[in-house]
């Protein structure tokens, strides 16, 4: 490997995985545009009275941005420090699924409406927005959603639960007449009637399943609007446990909030060895260091 | 009771039980995989479409899953330690209601559909994957409803007394015209409306309907948001209180998670007394002691 | 006023008003199951085939709990301390309501409907139920409901500004086509719209109105949960503080829930003039004084 | 400028800007007033029957609204301090919008539906009442609001991922058959399902697209339902350490509300240089000053 292509794969990770520097931050705002354009793109073609009229116009641009993100991937693989851990990590796969389908569909026509597969590409512009400007509080949010998946999958436990019980119970007491024409069928009836979505499609109309339904829905609505109240009130007392913890090396005060990388009392910084483990992004982190 | 039989005992318990050794484990994963299977079984059967194509091969599979829980069921009255004691409680009943249902259906045709009461058994799913990784959120979930119980009968009381009072107001300004034949159905859609699930099977068509509905459900929503938010606040300071109250007897320390056993700063016991009380399961508890 | 007169009206308020002795806890009893049996005779009633077949029975049944809710409110106000202050107070009129609609649809027919005012009746087994074993709870929600009545009164406020507003916007968007006939008709959708009811009898039918109703929704979604956010965490932090607040006069130690009678460190009376002031129910207060 | 103008305009500045004048305070119940009638005039004049009936006194009632509120504009813009300001703020902004349609209307008759941008009219009617009574909550809920106002974003975000992701995921299973004829109105029964608004209007028909939302409605139910919770954890301590924060400077002791201004402990003034800053209004700010 030559010097020069050495240079050239830096400078190129530092477009396009960094944000530090102004060519960074620029790629990211153009990336941005592009993949905003490309889904309102995607959506203009899905209403079939606009691609009656512009259809060859949207076709061309879709056309445009699967060069452009293919482009985008084929570069992010030259550049990537680590080739195969860009490849199989989350972005990679969003990426390579940005541009695929369209190239599927060149060679079978019925994988068409793979192209939906591109609204992951979506993704992507909450990660860039998070990097710009909301890094913080998304931060603080994922680092909560991760500690609080425990309490997400009880709640989903106690969902399915609920819905199995309840859709089986008015699967016998309603009956086909109503709609209620298998379990998965009333299962799906107990999905939308307990998160209280309330479609209507399917709904009692027998006296008993109406009681039934009725009984049902007051005890569900009650029992997950206390489970998600005790969920809260964990979540309240373990963020303030972990602000109490987390106490200043240097004045030796607590209660700093769980995402303050300095102390609000004396300006020191909380954590030592956090300098090195900072970085939000692994692939920002591989951008950082040299190629050998 | 001969020695043998006494061993035998004790070992099935451990088994069947019990959730310490390998055996137990294993017991359980299969029980699981059994249970899970049986349930999709059960929800296959009542799609006509696949009852058509292959009903006899999913019968003979149903009643392949009722012997092997009969089988379950009879071992277990076994091996329990207070045999009446498992008979009537809630766990032995479940057991009792999955396999009863096929049976009675071979005597009474009309029974058929009670087989529905399996869906119960899936309860046991979830005791199975507490025991083995969310003990510890499962019995805080468990211990806090326990805990919100009475907070849960003023919110279903606040509910039904709305439901009561706003079903019998829409049934005399609405009238059977647009639905509200009756009170109970009166009542039906304001237990529907009230919990924001919102069929539409039932609406007011007057326009006085439609403004005593439209102030009825913003009174209610705002009423219940605020309920839910007192609980949620009382629930936070009550979780806070018992942390502080939870002094380590070691280095005399309080703010310890309401279920952790052990000391966070000293790692010393926090109650001398729980090593006994600390099973989580009746059944768990009567497999570790011996038979008279 | 003899003294035998005196002392009868002493009897009856400790009997009718009064909870404490054994003769008022059974006459609560018996009033409890008589508003609940009357309560469901009339959803009986309501019920047109059930009326068909037994109607004359429920009818006298009907008849039979007038008289005796009639004979109930006389001797309440024949025994009340006040007699003006019980006749004007909500419980009064509840009374009140729960009788006369009966004797005045023997004058006009019409009236016949009102019969459903006896609903209100039901709130008094709420009532009961809170002083038989409720109390606490109770009492806690009826005060911090009292005390956030502002947040409910801004909450309020927030949800009609957004009735009204949307309401407008909707009926200029998608005009008579799809329902929005009126403002008012509008704002009905509004209302079912923003509290997630969403019933379906009005939708959006045009692009534009569904891509505005969209918008709407999900900012009238997050704006409401982060309100509802907002006002738990004062509430939580104003439960906290009242709490801190409170400090034992004898051992000067703070932290006693809000409901809390005494201290839960030493046992002590934490209001030394509350003994007075406890009473939860002004009539129960009015029962334990003397008449002149 | 002569000085008699001068004292005009502050006086004038007083009665329409100011609260703390009697004038001020009945100008601003007129005022209310006036807003109120107008906005039920518009409602009335909207619903057919009505308008039909009594039309010519609704209409000449609007023109004499309309009037009023166009002298209420020109004496505002005379009387403010910063016209310029006054003009291009909120209130100015709604002032003028709450006037301009009817006169537009006289030209072309088109934008007669626009009278509607009146109902922003309404919002006036909030920041009177926040003056006169509720200016503690409001202010604090304002205050939080601005507080959350990332929280909200993220929470839209969220939302808004969630509808794109979906409503494209939707329209690939489903298709047009059963409503699902494009991207956008894909995302806008996303939006209505997730919030669980769920009219009807739209819904899944095929089983697999029943099993698909079922599955989104239980993931993005308990998601939104944490998130809301992991929000109100972090306003809870918020709030918690910035009252901890806000120190006496006479007493030292901390744990006063957001909003107070004194020392609950021994009244002194709780920020010396808040004075000046604590007008909740900039326009009653300016009615203080002098002109130049």
């Amino acid at each position: 490997m030559t010097d020069d292509e050495h240079s050239l794969r830096i400078r190129l990770r530092e477009i396009i995985f960094g944000t530090d520097t102004p060519a960074g931050r620029g790629f990211d705002i153009v990336l941005l545009v592009f993949i905003v354009a490309s889904v309102a793109n995607l959506m203009l073609i899905s209403v079939a009275a606009i691609e009656a009229r512009v259809g060859t116009l949207l076709h061309a641009l879709e056309w445009g941005f699967t060069v452009a993100f293919s482009i985008e991937y084929l570069v992010r693989i030259y550049a990537a420090r680590r080739r195969w851990a860009y490849i199989r990590s989350f972005y990679g796969i969003v990426d390579l699924l940005s541009v695929l389908p369209l190239y599927l569909a060149l060679m079978l026509p019925s994988a068409h409406y793979l192209v939906a597969i591109r609204a992951l590409r979506v993704m992507r512009i909450f990660r860039v927005l998070k990097l710009v400007r909301y890094a913080n509080d998304a931060n603080v949010l994922t680092r909560s959603l991760r500690h609080a998946q425990r309490k997400i999958q009880i709640f989903l436990g106690v969902l399915a639960l609920i819905t199995v019980v309840l859709g089986a119970l008015m699967y016998v007491v309603e009956g086909p007449v109503h709609g209620f024409t298998s379990i998965p069928r009333s299962m799906y009836w107990a999905v939308v009637t307990i998160t209280t979505v309330g479609y209507g499609d399917i709904a009692p109309g027998t006296p008993l399943g109406q009681a039934l339904a009725g009984i049902a829905i007051m005890l569900g609505y009650a029992l997950l609007a206390v489970t998600g109240g005790i969920i809260t009130a964990e979540l309240t007392n373990e963020i303030a446990s972990e602000r109490q913890r987390r106490q200043c090396p240097h004045c030796e005060r607590s209660g700093h909030e769980i995402d303050a990388h300095y102390c609000k009392f004396c300006g020191g910084a909380l954590d030592a060895d956090e300098a090195e483990d900072a970085p939000a992004d692994e692939e920002q982190a591989e951008a950082r260091d040299k190629l050998d």
